[in-house]
C-alpha cells in the first residue's frame, strides 16, 4: 500500500505557522477570484454527537479537492481527532491523509493570523488572550507571525490552566506573558484580543472595549451560545468573516443572524484582495468572526503532504 | 501511529460475500426499526468530476458511524478509489479506514443479493447478466449466495469482455456460463436479470420481459440516462429500492421521478422486515433499483476491520 497517514507529530515537523499563513493568504486571493469551492459544512447527527464534514477545493493554484471530517461527541473519552483527505482536483488522484488535532488547529489559527495582519492596529503593544485551551496556543503564535507585541495577557477560568499557558508561551516565544485573574484585566489592556474560549455566555463587558482594538472570536458564536456579547459587534466598525456562506448555514443560527450586523459582514478574501479595507483608520474597532472556510484545511494538508514527499525524497 | 489502511487485497482476504449479505440483512432489519441513519449523499462538484460522500450510522447493533467518499473524475487515469472510514457511534473513536474499489462493490452486490433473496423466483434456472465490468462479478457471486442456478448468460458490448467474464465466472463458480451476442438473448432466458452496465440508453426491449422474472438495475438510472426502459417499471408488479430518500435526492432526477411508478416504490428494509412482500406470486415481475443506502458501506467496512483485528490478534 502506497499511503501513509500523517499524524500530529508529522504535521508539527513538516509545516510551520508562517508557511500555513502564506499558503492561505494565496488561497484567499484565489478565493476572491472564484478559485475556491467552499460549500457550508455537512453533518450526520446522532444523540451523542455529530460527524461533521467540511469539503472544498482550490482550482487556481494548488489544484486540490478534499475534505476534513471530525466528530463532536460529548463523551469524556472523545479524542476529537480530525481526518483530512486530499485529492488532485484535475485527476481525482488521492494525494494524502492526515489524522489528528493539529492540522485543523493550525489552519484555523493561520486564517486568524491573516485577519490580524489585515485588520489589527499596525503597532500593537499588548496581545490579549481569553481562553487557554488547545486552540489558543496556535492563535498566539499566528498573531506573533504578523505583528510585534511587547507583552501578552491571558485569562481563562481555571487558574492553573492560564498560568501554564502563560509559562508555555513565555518559554516558546520569549515574550513577556502574564496570567491575570479576570477577563476585564485582559480586555482593558489588549490591542489585539483573541477569544478562543468554550464559553456560551459572553466573557467580557462591551463597555471595556477601546478604540483601535482588534477582536477575533474563535469560540462559540451561535444564537443563545456565544462567547462575545452581541453588542461587541455593534461597537465594531468593521466585521469580517472567513465565510459568509457558512455564517448563513449553521443549523443553529449564527449569533448575529437577524441583526443589522449580519448585513455589514464582509469576507476575508475580499479584504486580502484589496476589495474592502480590513481597517480604515487607527481608531476603528475591528472584529473577525472565525467560522471555518472549507477548502483551507485541504490546502494546508496538501502543503504538509508535499513537504513530507520532499523530505522523504531527500532521505531516499 | 495506530492506524492501518486496509486495501482491496485485505478486504478480499477478510470479508466474504456471504458475510456481507448476512451483516446487511441484519442492518436492514435494524433500518426498519429506525436503527439506521442514512441521509442522501452529499457532493462537491468540479468541472471534471465530483467528490461524493455517503455518510451514515447504524446505532442498534454495530454502533457505527462513518462515511464513504469517492471521486467521479472523467479522466483516463482516474482510479475511482473509494475511502471508507468507520467511527464508533457511542464514543466517536476512529475504528478503521479502507481504501480501494472492492469494499463498495461488495456492499452494493450484497444489497442486491438481499433483494434477490426476497424478490427473485424461488427456483430460477438462468441467471442473466447485462454488463461484464468490475461490478458485475460481485453481483454474479451475490446472486449465487442466495439462489441456485443451472446456468448463466452474459452480454456486454465488447465481445472480448463478455467472453472473459464468462470464462472467469465459470472458473470461479463452477457454473455453466455462456457469453451471447445480444441483450435480447439474455433477457429471453433469464429468470434473474442483473443489469450492471454503464449504458445511458435502455439496453433491452421491454416486450422481451417474461412473467416471474426478477430484474435488478445497478447501472445508470437518472432522467435521460438510464440502462432500463421506463416501461420496465411499468411492467413490474413490484418496485423495490434500498433508499427512497436517495431516489428523491439525486441532483439530476431519478428516471422514475414524476411517473406513477415512483409512488409504488417500497424500501428493501420493509421487505426484509416482512412489512411488505418482495414478491406476492410466482408470476409477478419484480424490479430492484439499487441506488445506494448510506451506512451500509460503513457497516461492511466495520466488519472487515473487526475481522482484521481478530486475525491480527491470532497472529500476535
Amino acid at each position: 500500500m502506497g499511503y501513509r497517514i500523517l499524524t500530529d507529530d508529522d504535521v508539527e515537523a513538516l509545516l510551520t505557522m508562517r508557511e500555513a499563513i502564506e499558503k492561505l493568504e494565496q488561497a484567499l486571493l484565489s478565493g476572491s477570484r472564484a478559485g475556491l469551492v467552499a460549500p457550508p459544512r455537512f453533518m450526520v447527527s446522532l444523540e451523542k454527537g455529530d460527524l461533521v464534514f467540511t469539503a472544498g477545493a482550490e482550482v487556481a493554484n494548488d489544484n486540490v479537492i478534499g475534505f476534513r471530517v471530525y466528530e463532536t461527541f460529548r463523551v469524556p473519552t472523545a479524542k476529537h481527532e480530525q481526518l483530512v483527505v486530499v485529492f488532485d482536483s484535475r485527476t481525482g488522484e488521492l494525494r494524502g491523509l492526515i489524522l489528528g488535532r493539529r492540522l485543523g488547529a493550525v489552519r484555523t489559527a493561520a486564517l486568524d493570523g491573516i485577519a490580524i495582519k489585515y485588520m489589527a492596529p499596525r503597532s500593537p503593544d499588548c496581545l490579549g488572550m481569553l481562553g487557554s485551551g488547545y486552540q489558543a496556543g496556535f492563535h498566539f503564535e499566528s498573531a506573533l507571525c504578523v505583528r510585534t507585541f511587547r507583552r501578552a495577557l491571558v485569562y481563562s477560568t481555571t487558574p492553573d490552566h492560564r498560568a501554564a499557558f502563560a509559562a508555555a508561551m513565555r518559554e516558546r516565544h520569549g515574550l513577556e506573558v502574564e496570567a491575570v485573574d479576570s477577563a476585564a484585566a485582559v480586555v482593558r489592556e489588549a490591542d489585539v484580543l483573541l477569544c478562543t474560549t468554550s464559553a456560551v455566555r459572553p466573557v467580557f463587558d462591551v463597555a471595556r472595549l477601546r478604540s483601535g482594538m482588534h477582536i477575533t472570536t474563535v469560540g462559540p458564536k451561535l444564537a443563545g451560545a456565544h462567547e462575545l456579547p452581541v453588542d461587541a459587534a455593534g461597537r465594531s466598525d468593521r466585521i469580517v468573516t472567513d465565510s459568509i456562506a457558512q455564517v448563513d448555514a449553521f443549523p443553529r443560527p449564527f449569533f448575529l443572524l437577524g441583526t443589522p450586523h449580519r448585513d455589514r459582514m464582509i469576507e476575508l478574501c475580499d479584504v486580502v484582495a484589496g476589495k474592502q479595507p480590513g481597517r480604515a483608520s487607527e481608531d476603528e474597532i475591528t472584529l473577525f468572526c472565525s467560522v471555518g472556510l472549507s477548502a483551507t484545511e485541504v490546502i494546508v494538508a496538501d502543503q504538509a503532504t508535499r513537504n513530507a514527499a520532499v523530505r522523504q525524497a531527500s532521505l531516499d
